[in-house]
C-alpha cells in the first residue's frame, strides 16, 4: 500500500515494513489494545502471539472482540505505553471520542488516538475451541505517530506491574481465587516503587474495580 | 550540542530533545544498562530515577561503575530490549568487542553497539549514603540508532519475566534467601509462555549462574 491510500491526518508516519518483528512485534506474546467494530468501536487488551512463523490471537467468545472478528475478519492491533488505558481498556468500554479511524483499502478501522502505533491485520482460518476462537493474523497495513517517533519506551517495572495486575485481576474476576488478590498486592507495591503518576492511577482504578 | 559534535559513526541519529519525557525516560525508576570507564569500559544495568523534578541514580558502593563514576563524573544510559544481553551484562563483563564510542564535548563515551539509543549524563551533587553513592544526573547528549527507527518495543511479558528473573537473582546472590529462587521460577515458566527464542536463552544462562 502507499502513503496516499492511508487519509488519517494523526497518523502520519506509514512504516512500509510488513515484517512485524521490525515492527516490534517479536516472537512469543506482544501486549497491544485491539480494536475492532466498523460501527461501533470496542477496545480489549488483546496479546500478539508469533509462534514458529505464525502470527495469530486468541479470542475469548462471548466478548465485543469475538463477536466483531466473527462479523468483520479485521482488527487492528494498538501499541500502547500508558497503563491508565490499559486499565481503564481492560474493564471499561472506552468513549467514541477515543478512537480515530484510518482508512485502509477503502475500509475505516478504528484506532486508538492515544497509540504510538497500530497494525491492521485480516483475520484468516478462524478456528473454534471450547472457549475460544483462534484466528490466523494477516498483515495489512500499519501507522505509527509522527508525535511519539522520538519515544523510546525504557523498560520500567511499574509499567510492568500494572500490566501483571491487570492479567491477575482478571483472571480473580473469573475465578475468584483469593491467590490471585497476593499477586495484585505484591505488583500495586511494585508500581508506586517503580513507576510515576500514571502507574499510580492505574492500579488505584483496579482496586477500584476489584473493590479491594 | 550540534550534530557535527558527534561523530560516531554508529548513530546517526540525535535526538535534539533534552527533555527525557519524551525520550521514554519517564517519573519511576526507567531500567538502562549504564556504560562507563573511558579507559576501560563497563557495562551493568542500573535503574534511571526520576522523581519530584530530578534525575538520579544509586551505585552500589565497590562496583565498576561506581569506581568510573567517582573518577570520571560522567555515564552513558543505554536503552536495550535484548533480554540476554540484560542477563549476561548483570553477571558477566561485556566483551570490548560490544562497545562503540561516541565523542561529545572532545570526549570519546562507551555505549553499547546492541543499544537503541543512548543519553550521555555528567553526574553532580554526588553523596555517600551507607551502602552506595547517589548522584544527580545532568543531560549532555543522546543518540538513537537508525536502524531501529522503526522499532517499537511493544510491551513483552516474557521480557518483563526476564528483567524480574534477572533483579531477583542478584537479590539471592547477595542474601541467599531461597524466596528469590521461588520468584524466578516463576518468572522462568512466564518468559518461556510469553518470551520468544531470547527470553529462553537469557533465563538459560540465569539459572546456569545461579546453579540450579
Amino acid at each position: 500500500m502507499t502513503e496516499n491510500e492511508l487519509e488519517c491526518e494523526d497518523y502520519e508516519y506509514i512504516i512500509p515494513d510488513s515484517d512485524l518483528s521490525t515492527f516490534g512485534i517479536n516472537e512469543g506474546i506482544s501486549e497491544t489494545i485491539v480494536t475492532t467494530g466498523f460501527d461501533v468501536p470496542n477496545a480489549a487488551p488483546i496479546g500478539i502471539i508469533r509462534k514458529n512463523g505464525k502470527t495469530f490471537v486468541r479470542l475469548f467468545k462471548g466478548s465485543h472482540t469475538w463477536e466483531n472478528v466473527s462479523k468483520e475478519r479485521y482488527l487492528a492491533a494498538n501499541i500502547v505505553y500508558d497503563p491508565l488505558l490499559l486499565v481503564r481498556s481492560t474493564f471499561f468500554d472506552l468513549d467514541l471520542s477515543e478512537f480515530t479511524f484510518v482508512v485502509v483499502d477503502g475500509r475505516k478501522f478504528p484506532v486508538l488516538k492515544e497509540a504510538s502505533a497500530w497494525v491492521v491485520f485480516q483475520c484468516a482460518n478462524m478456528k473454534n475451541t471450547d472457549h475460544a476462537v483462534v484466528t490466523d493474523l494477516v498483515y495489512l497495513a500499519s501507522g505509527r505517530r509522527e508525535r511519539d517517533i522520538n519515544i523510546f519506551p525504557v523498560p520500567n517495572r511499574g509499567f510492568n506491574a500494572v500490566l501483571e495486575a491487570a492479567v491477575h485481576a482478571t483472571r480473580y474476576q473469573l475465578s475468584g481465587d483469593e491467590k490471585y488478590l497476593k499477586w495484585i498486592r505484591h505488583y500495586e507495591i511494585l508500581a508506586s516503587k517503580c513507576g510515576g503518576e500514571k502507574e499510580t492511577q492505574a492500579m488505584e482504578l483496579l482496586y477500584e474495580v476489584l473493590g479491594i
